[in-house]
């Protein structure tokens, strides 16, 4: 591809305004009619001109780049909010960078590396993977979404210990006596661990026994639905689950269904998240649901206020909501 | 953010190499151990210094930068498909600019002119909005996906007609008479009106009658709905549908529900796309499976081929399958 020799003169020319006017237009500086950026636009398309963005990146040290790196967009949770991250980053001119962790951590490594070469003017981080090292000095604006990075590094979440109340206290309404949760291995440090945190105060509290499988958000579906086999196969009494997500809520459920269970008869579930795509293709399932787009907006203004240099960790927890469905 | 004044020499004097190993290392050229590697990347850290990425795009031309204009990656086809997309440029070395255009032609029209700024090295798109003229004149390589937007862009799509005869041949070989079909609005250019052209032309075989519903991608779900409530009442004689997406077809089935219909005994449901998140929420639905992946690898393929100069305008269609639950 051959950059063209378009000049700004000839944009100029064309319409009819000065070299100054097309490069306030360009750097949306200065007062300007409507009519006139009308017309350096029409000019800048009929001449096909690209103004050289890069060159004058370098010259204002900014890149109007946002980073995000979660684990895959390929989720209802991380779809829906990389959705709303973008749609607020954009309406403050930011473009958003995509960085699908997966479950690896050199792939999160080599993406904060070159994230760190300059190349944005802030991150927006909740991947999985523990032990990435450069988050702990870090000289770029970072927030974090769910995920503790490190102490410098503000953390937005929704009220996780609340959510685990309330979808505890469901079943525990529902009469169930033997309920089962599932979390993210106990080592993972994310707040999601405060879900747990409450299901096991709930059952202290109710003299009940109580077990949590640990699933790895990044392990595949199949070893995810051997976990739930295990689930039932060691515990054939269990009456309701406390699903930390709403895709194990649903495995669990249809390996249920595969083991001669009926949801709700002869086991409850509640699910955690509440995402617009689990609520199109599976509501009837009683959920959690986690404020997405509140949590996006948080997660951009705290982002904001670093890049305008105002010092904050502040962390910020957002309420959830019990949504009814009719497995429990 | 204040720039460090951290320079090249500083990390060759740290790392005991010469300057011009530390450049062959910044710009990954010439043999190198990965003990040097090593060296260079832990003096780099320890002086936190960050090479100016951006004065060195300049002088290549070159981002590494792709971009994706896509309706949204809140969507189980279209944040596969995104996931997917990522982890294949990322493998070629590019990095990922997210373009949800939503349902905004603006929008679109905006990340295109930003796009166009020489911002990136190419672009992938499949959003939905009409009449963008840019895409005319563009002088970056183009790749869609699933959307037919001028003659010079090669489009990588799933085989939509035999999708639409495999869909449509189910729900007769189910012995219904009342099919009815759903679709994009029929003045949008998509490959996805092939669907539409089988079912009508295996309808028109059997003599049967044919009714499409033209529902927008971008319409929100309570529209949707209202839509599927009417063809329930304006046919109420209707025992299958063929949805042209998963989302489509499981409000179809929320509907019919709401109406006292029973799937699969009293209507026979088929849906459209197949991706993992249907697949984990809603195994149950009986749908066309599109090969995500595969249209992903071609679509970079493609793309590649453009960048590097080589003349193709050839479009790739690549096969479907049917998936059996229990809906059809």
């Amino acid at each position: 591809m051959k950059k063209q020799a378009v000049k700004l003169e000839d944009v100029a020319a064309v319409a009819g305004v000065s070299k100054t006017t097309v490069s306030r237009v360009l750097n949306n500086r200065g007062y300007l009619s409507q009519a006139t950026i009308d017309k350096v636009h029409k000019a800048m398309q009929e001449l096909h001109y690209r103004p050289n963005i890069i060159a004058r990146q370098l010259y204002q040290q900014r890149t109007n780049l946002v980073g995000l790196v979660f684990p895959t967009v390929d989720n209802p949770f991380f779809g829906q909010l990389e959705a709303c991250l973008d749609h607020e980053l954009y309406k403050r001119g930011y473009r958003v960078l995509m960085g699908n962790s997966q479950n690896n951590p050199d792939r999160e490594r080599a993406y904060l590396r070159q994230l760190l070469n300059g190349q944005v003017d802030g991150l927006i981080v909740g991947a999985h993977n523990e032990g990435i090292e450069q988050y702990r000095n870090i000289q770029l604006p970072v927030v974090s979404i769910e995920r503790l990075v490190s102490k410098d590094i503000p953390v937005v979440a929704a009220d996780n210990y609340a959510g685990g109340v309330l979808a505890t206290q469901q079943l525990l309404d529902d009469g169930c006596q033997h309920i089962i949760h599932t979390n993210y291995p106990h080592d993972l440090a994310s707040p999601n661990m405060e879900r747990r945190r409450a299901y096991e105060e709930l059952m202290r509290r109710h003299g009940l026994p109580m077990y949590t499988y640990e699933v790895s958000f990044d392990s595949s579906t199949a070893e995810k639905i051997k976990i739930f086999y295990r689930l039932f196969d060691e515990h054939p009494e269990v009456d309701g689950v406390f699903a930390d997500n709403d895709t194990n809520a649903s495995l669990i459920m249809q390996v249920a269904r595969k083991r001669g269970r009926r949801v709700p008869e002869d086991l409850k579930v509640v699910g955690f998240d509440g995402a617009n795509m689990t609520r199109t293709l599976l509501p009837e399932l009683t959920t959690i649901q986690q404020p997405i787009q509140q949590m996006a907006t948080a997660a951009v203004q705290l982002l904001q206020d670093q890049i305008d240099g105002k010092k904050t960790t502040n962390s910020v927890q957002l309420p959830v909501k019990l949504i009814h469905g009719t497995t429990a």
